[in-house]
């Protein structure tokens, strides 16, 4: 037998999706720290290293409240990232040491996905972290494997959307246009969707409820609101 | 800040599902050990921690060709587990201490689970081990949360089936009769499937391809065997 490895860490890492009705967006947190090319800030996902006495899911929900002040949402768990390699970047290593007040064998991180509308006030508690919405098309660079970790969150999503598309509208505000679940869609699946196909599959499904509401102090002709009613969905999709 | 979990271990498990016309079978091994009520023996995933420097999936898979000698197939992973309970039991607790010859706090797992035919070759290749096909229904108390993970197993391998039926294939013999691919429904979702509702459905799907072979030396009278077009099923549900 090789020997095992005595000490791995294990981390929770929350992928938090949202959308602004025309970019897909994921929530990340500022990180700022020295390495040998000087002083940098750079971004990465809201996790941290679970407690000694912590459900993963507890230390997940309690890690997403402390470095975004995002409580009451749903979190799921979707995938173990773990290769001894996903902690080897030397910046990413000055910066744990750091962190967790001594030194880093590697890191298995757990990690766990939500779609959440983006009104949510962000606010952390933690020292020297800022939550902020980014543009998933302008991410750049990551920490960690966290690019992977958003890639795996991503298909994750697509799948379960593909399963069962409610997921869509926790996305969205709880009125919103045509054209804001079309935009949805485009970015979610990362291809065009066809106008007028779209349009007429849109117009019917019996659970997308037209408001007598139309936009406000908008340059192009207002469009109408709409809701997704949920219980309309389940009674026909059971 | 709360201190921080400094050295939680982390081990792979892999519940390995088969079929032998009749139940739905998991694959455990044996454990022995002494307890303070004496010696003892129950069963256990196949599972270990890791090595130092090692990718989650490629431990999950050398974890089972240790301890079963089954290789060659897919595992996937599922789930983490990590209450800080799971180890908390004497027995497992002195049993981990003697396997892994040092002080446990707590092991987080990180979950893998398989469909497969039951007719692979088992052999075991660590001492004192050995790997046993039981019935699910009958497996009774397992070691640590195993029962849990057996169970959260289960519940991903019906979502599965319920999305895409061919995991069904993966667990029957190349040809097979309706009536095991009868028994493996209602194995796997737990409940009495209607005959006549079921033929109907069986009849009508392209994809199982009848072939003029029947059972053999069997009491009843010989049922004919058919075997899963996976090529034809790919092109009606593309």
């Amino acid at each position: 037998m090789q020997e095992t490895s005595l000490y791995p860490h294990v981390s929770v890492d929350c992928a938090i999706f949202g959308f602004d009705g025309e970019q897909l967006k994921i929530l990340l947190i500022t990180r700022t720290g020295e390495s040998e090319e000087g002083r940098y800030s750079d971004m990465k996902l809201p996790g941290s290293v679970i407690y000694e006495s912590e459900n993963l899911d507890d230390a997940a929900y309690r890690v997403l409240y402390e470095l975004t002040g995002i409580k009451n949402i749903y979190l799921q768990q979707f995938r173990s990232f773990g290769s001894p390699d996903r902690t080897k970047h030397p910046r990413d290593i000055v910066w744990l040491e750091n962190a967790i007040h001594m030194k880093i064998g590697r890191i298995i991180t757990v990690a766990y996905v939500a779609l959440i509308k983006i009104n949510q006030k962000l606010r952390g508690f933690a020292d020297g972290y800022e939550a902020h919405w980014c543009n998933l098309s302008e991410i750049g660079q990551l920490a960690f494997d966290h690019n992977e970790v958003v890639e795996g969150a991503l298909n994750y999503v697509r799948k379960k959307i593909e399963e069962d598309p409610t997921g869509m509208y926790e996305l969205l505000p709880k009125k919103f246009t045509e054209a804001e679940l079309r935009n949805l869609h485009e970015v979610i699946f990362g291809e065009k969707v066809d106008i007028r196909n779209f349009h007429k599959k849109f117009i019917s499904l019996n659970y997308i409820i037209p408001l007598e509401e139309k936009q406000q102090n908008v340059a192009h002709r207002a469009a109408r609101y709409y809701r997704f009613d949920k219980i309309i969905y389940n009674k026909s999709h059971r």
